[in-house]
C-alpha cells in the first residue's frame, strides 16, 4: 500500500468510525474522557520517555529555545492535559438538542437537530498537548478526529494517542476513533487535504504560514484562525481610571497571546489627560510605546510609530497607539487594520456604545471591558478548539458547540406536498 | 483599467457598500425592495425587449428548448420576480438580533449578535429570476451582492439589475449594493473566484459541472448545492395507504425538482403486500420503475436496475426500487448512495422513528412526509437562496438567516482578567 492509499483508508476508517460515534450515548463518551485522563497520569512516564526523544531531536537539530519549551511535557503539563479531558466530561454534550421545533400550518413540526460534523482534522506544530485537547473536544462532540501534529513532537503524540485511543475502545467506542497520521513527509499533508468527502472539516493551529499552506491546498473547508490585532479605543467620555485598568490588562497581562491589545486607539479630547498618566504606567511595566504624531506630541518619550506598526501583531511587550478625532475615525482604523478578533471601546457614552457594538466588524466586541476575555472558558464556552476569525460557520472562540452542525427534523402524519 | 483591476475595483466597491448597508434600517431596506419590485412591473417592457435579444441569440447559437424555456421571460415571470421582491420585504430582519446574552459570574454580559456576512458572489446559469431573487435575499440580509450570470442571460440580466439597483439608490442604499460582472469571459470568473478577502461567501448555482468548477478553483468559502438523490424507507410497521400517498407524491408531484425521490426503499416484511400497489399506481402516472431482483420476484413488470441508478439523480418519471431486510439495511443503502439532501421513512414503530431521524446523514430527515417538503418555504423560513447539501455554515434549506453570521458582543462595567 503506497503512502497515499494509506492516508485515504485511514480517512475512510475515521469516517466509518464517526457514524458510530455520533450516536455513542453521552455516559459511555464521558467516561472515555474520564478514563483517558487517568491513564495519561498514570502513564505519565511512558509519554515523557517519548518527549524526551522528540526532544533531543529538536535539540540536535538547534531548534530554539521557545520552540523546545512548547515542545516540552512535565508532569504539570501532562497533569493539565489530563484535568482539560475531565473537564471536557463534564461540559453539556450538544449532540441531539433540538431546536426551534414549531409546527406549521399543515401540521408538520419543522425543527433543527445538532449533529456532529463527522470527521474532523486537526493540523498542528510543535505543542503535544494540542492532541490531547483535539481529541477530546473532538469525542465528546461525536466527530472522529485525525491528528496531523509537527514531525518534532511525532514520539510524544504517538504516545499520547496510543493512550487516548486504548481507553476509548476499553469504553467501547470505535479504536478509529483518533487516528494519528504519523508519516511526517509533507506530500502526505498535501494529501490530507485533498480528501474532500471523507474529511469534513479541517482546523489548523500555528503560525500564519501553516495556516496560509492549509488554506490554499485544501479542498476541505478550513476553519480559519489568522492573527490578533486587537484595539482599545479609549473614548472622549471614558472614565479615565477605568480606562487606564482596561488598557494596561489588554497590553500587560499576557501578551503573547491572540487577544492582547495592540493598538490603542485615543479620542483627542481626552488624549491630554488619559495619554500621560496610562503611557507612563506601560513604561514603567517595560512596555515599549510607539505613537503616531499627535500622540507624541502629548508624550515626548514615545517612538515614532511605522506604517507597519499598525499592522503588526507584536505577541510581546510593544503597543502602538493613535490618537483619533472621532469614533467614525477609531472605526475606520479598525476596519482598515484590525484582523477581526477582538476589540474594545471604553465609553460613558450610548449612543457610542451602541454603535461600536453594531459597526465594528470583529469576532468579539467589547464594551467597558478587557479584550483579553475573547476566550471560550471566559465566555462561558468551555474549552476551545481555537478563535475563528472568519465569519462562516463558526466566528470567534469555538468549543464543542462549534464542532457540530444540524440538520431539519420534519415530523409529518402523512403530509405530501399539494 | 484591465478587466482584473476592474473586477477587483468593482469587489472593493461593493466590500465599501456592505459597510453601509450593514446599518442601514430595516424599513429602508423593505421599502427599498418594494419599489424594486413595482419599478420591475412597470418597466417590464424594456426587460422582455432585453431578454428577446437574449433568446433570439440562444436560438441562433442552437439552444435547446429546455434552455430557452429557462432563459425566457414573460409578464407572468417579470411579475413572479417581484411578487418575490415583496415577499422578502415582509419577511422578519435577521440583522442585529441578539441571542444567548447570559451574565457570566465576572459580572459581564456575553451574547451574540447576528450580522451580514459582507459580500455575497452569486454564480450562476441561465434563469434571469435569480438575478432578482439573490439580489433582494442579499440586500434584506444587509449584504452588498456580486452577481455573475451566464453569458447567454447577460441583457436580461443587466436590465433587471440597473432597474433594482437605481432603486436601491433612490431609497438612499449605496449604489454598489448590487453589482453585475458584465465581462462574459471565464477568466474574468476565475479572478472573481481569487477575491478572497473582498467576497465572503461564494454561491454556485446551476448544473454540477458550475458547482464543481467554482469548489475546485475557488479561495473563497463556497456553499455547495449538490445533486439530490432523495430515499423514501417504508419500513415494516407503515400504514401501507400512507406510505402509497407519501411515496407517489414525492416522486410525481413535480419529478423534476431536487427534492424529489430517486429511490424507494422497502422493508422485506411489507413489500408483498405494499410494492405491487404503489407500482401499479407509479406505472399509470407514467414513471418508469426500476427494481432490484428481490423487487423484480414480487412485481415483474419493474426492468433491471443496474450499479448506476443507486448513484442517479434521475429528476425525471423514473424510479429505482430495492427491498432491503432491515432498518439498519436501508440506512446503510442511504449512507452509501444518498446525496445528503433529503431522506424520508414512513413507519409506525417509534424505536425505528427516533433511530432514523437521529442517524441518517442528510439536511432534512422526515418521517411519515414527502421528501417534496424540502424548501425554505415550506419550513416557515420564506424565500431561500439554494439548499446547502454541505454541512458548514448552513445546511439544508438557506434563507436570510443563512446569509448572516454571528459575533460575540461583551457588555462591561471596566472588567480586568486576572
Amino acid at each position: 500500500m503506497t503512502a497515499t492509499q494509506k492516508i485515504r483508508k485511514q480517512a475512510e476508517e475515521a469516517k466509518e468510525a464517526s457514524r458510530i460515534l455520533a450516536r455513542s450515548a453521552s455516559l459511555q463518551k464521558d467516561e472515555a474522557l474520564r478514563q483517558m485522563a487517568k491513564a495519561l497520569v498514570r502513564e505519565e512516564e511512558s509519554i515523557m520517555t517519548a518527549n524526551c526523544e522528540d526532544r533531543k531531536a529538536a535539540q540536535d537539530a538547534g531548534k530554539t529555545a521557545a520552540f523546545l519549551d512548547r515542545l516540552t511535557l512535565n508532569p504539570q503539563r501532562i497533569r493539565a492535559m489530563a484535568r482539560a479531558l475531565e473537564e471536557i466530561a463534564d461540559l453539556p454534550d450538544p449532540v441531539g438538542e433540538v431546536t426551534e421545533m414549531r409546527v406549521r400550518p399543515n401540521g408538520l413540526r419543522v425543527g433543527r437537530m445538532r449533529v456532529p460534523l463527522g470527521v474532523v482534522g486537526v493540523i498542528y506544530e510543535s505543542r503535544p498537548s494540542v492532541s490531547a485537547d483535539a481529541a477530546g473536544l473532538c469525542l465528546k462532540s461525536g466527530n472522529a478526529v485525525i491528528l496531523r501534529g509537527g514531525k518534532e513532537s511525532l514520539a510524544s503524540n504517538k504516545s499520547i494517542t496510543s493512550i487516548l485511543s486504548r481507553e476509548a475502545q476499553r469504553e467501547g467506542l470505535p479504536d478509529k476513533s483518533i487516528t494519528l497520521i504519523d508519516d511526517p513527509d509533507r506530500a502526505i499533508l498535501l494529501e490530507l487535504l485533498r480528501l474532500f468527502g471523507l474529511i469534513d472539516i479541517l482546523i489548523p493551529r500555528g503560525g500564519p504560514d501553516l495556516i496560509r499552506f492549509v488554506a490554499e491546498n485544501s479542498q476541505i473547508p478550513v476553519i480559519r484562525h489568522e492573527k490578533g490585532i486587537c484595539h482599545l479605543f479609549v473614548d472622549e467620555s471614558a472614565d479615565p481610571p477605568m480606562a487606564e485598568e482596561v488598557a494596561f490588562n489588554a497590553k500587560v497581562q499576557r501578551p503573547g497571546v491572540c487577544n492582547a491589545m495592540e493598538t490603542l486607539l485615543v479620542h483627542e479630547r481626552i488624549a491630554p489627560i488619559f495619554l500621560p498618566r496610562v503611557a507612563r504606567r506601560l513604561e514603567q511595566a517595560g512596555v515599549e510605546l510607539r505613537g503616531c504624531p499627535r500622540s507624541r506630541a502629548i508624550y515626548s518619550s514615545l517612538r515614532e510609530a511605522s506604517d507597519e506598526d499598525w499592522d503588526t501583531e507584536y505577541l510581546d511587550l510593544i503597543l502602538s497607539i493613535r490618537i483619533v478625532s472621532d469614533l467614525e475615525e477609531a472605526m475606520g482604523h479598525i476596519a482598515l487594520h484590525g484582523s477581526g478578533l477582538a476589540e474594545a471601546i471604553v465609553t460613558e457614552n450610548y449612543s457610542q456604545a451602541l454603535r461600536f457594538v453594531q459597526e465594528v466588524d470583529s469576532s468579539c466586541v467589547f464594551v467597558n471591558a478587557s479584550t483579553r476575555f475573547a476566550d471560550g472558558g471566559e465566555f462561558g464556552m468551555g474549552a476551545e478548539i481555537g478563535i475563528s476569525t472568519q465569519k462562516l460557520h463558526a466566528r470567534g472562540p469555538m468549543g464543542l458547540r462549534e464542532l457540530t452542525c444540524t440538520k431539519f427534523i420534519v415530523l409529518g402524519q402523512g403530509q405530501v406536498r399539494k
